[in-house]
């Protein structure tokens, strides 16, 4: 095999769309994706380790990550910090490994302009599939409650065009096996291959 | 399901990569995919249907539609014409069919040109991943030898580079389970989705 840098991968989508229950499923299939360990100022909890749940650090060292970019991306939540540290996506990276981070929509857009060159897929709520039912067979919903549905997956809509991928999440197993396909192919993409080829080619 | 036009898959690489192989095997797995029909001048052998293995026409009417621009690509082969009808393509992308096109790289640059949204995949001879191996190792072979195959894998990753994805074509199995991969993928595309669920929505 050629000597391939890993891929970053972000699943991302709405709240409540299902994203932690399409990681797991994904994790349990594919064993070589690695998992994004995040980074947070919050106290160790018994059972958990350094860098394996969680890398563990203090405020001020937090602050100071964020000052000198060294996060993908970072949230405050109730009064602590937890991000993605860039050496560590990058150092697994260069190992060959592919990183797969799951994310809410505003972290996923962090990440987008801090590594733009990541994989970004939307996991998309399969209520817009009824919705999209309802509108196209003109349903028994009332116009008041079919706007509403619009106007939210409108804003869903925006959010997706900073994604790569669309996934509808109507059923885990063909989500799952969509995002594996989208794994395999980004592999196949001509413009990471034919750079190694060359690159190798170069070298001689 | 969304009502999604179909997507036009190019099957391409040097002569004697296997693309027929891989599509025969890829067609025994995947009976959704339509092979596209060419247009020939030669004459209907017995046991052959118009439609069916060609679209059989005089080198009058194919000259004209070359004149029109009606092909993707053509070619002559021992006096007679072979083509892709761009008509045939896209009314079947319009049922919402994936069609497939296993073609030489000098016909595919010709759909390149013709037909710019279609999805290129280049098949890769194994040999190289063997040559790559050789300059790797620098293993036992003549400076000329090693010279020679750079040569001509410098000239098909030129080729490469008109292409959207690139696949090895070291073992069928993997090889079409790559290709499979590419169309699922390609329809989770947000350029794709994200225009379907648009169009849906506005038209309420």
């Amino acid at each position: 095999m050629i000597d391939e840098k890993g891929i970053l991968f972000i699943l991302s989508g709405p709240s409540g769309v299902g994203k932690g229950t399409v990681r797991k499923a994904l994790f349990e299939k594919d064993t070589d994706l690695k998992y994004s360990i995040s980074m947070t100022t919050r106290t160790k909890r018994e059972g958990e380790q350094e860098g394996v749940d969680y890398f563990y650090r203090s405020k001020q060292t937090f602050e100071d990550m964020i000052k000198n970019n060294e996060l993908l991306e970072y949230a405050e939540y109730v009064g602590n910090y937890y991000g993605t540290p860039r050496e560590y996506v990058e150092a697994t990276l260069n190992e060959g490994k592919d990183v797969f981070l799951e994310i809410e929509v505003q972290g996923a857009l962090q990440v987008k302009k801090n590594f733009p060159e990541g994989v970004f897929i939307f996991l998309f709520p399969p209520s817009l599939e009824e919705l999209k039912n309802r509108i196209v067979n003109r349903g028994t919903e009332t116009e008041d409650l079919v706007k509403n549905r619009l106007l939210a997956a409108r804003e869903e809509i925006e959010m997706m065009d900073a994604y790569d991928y669309v996934v509808v999440n109507d059923k885990i197993d063909t989500a799952v096996s969509k995002v594996q396909s989208i794994v395999r192919s980004e592999h196949c993409k001509r413009e990471r291959v034919a750079k190694q080829y060359k690159k190798i080619l170069e070298a001689d």
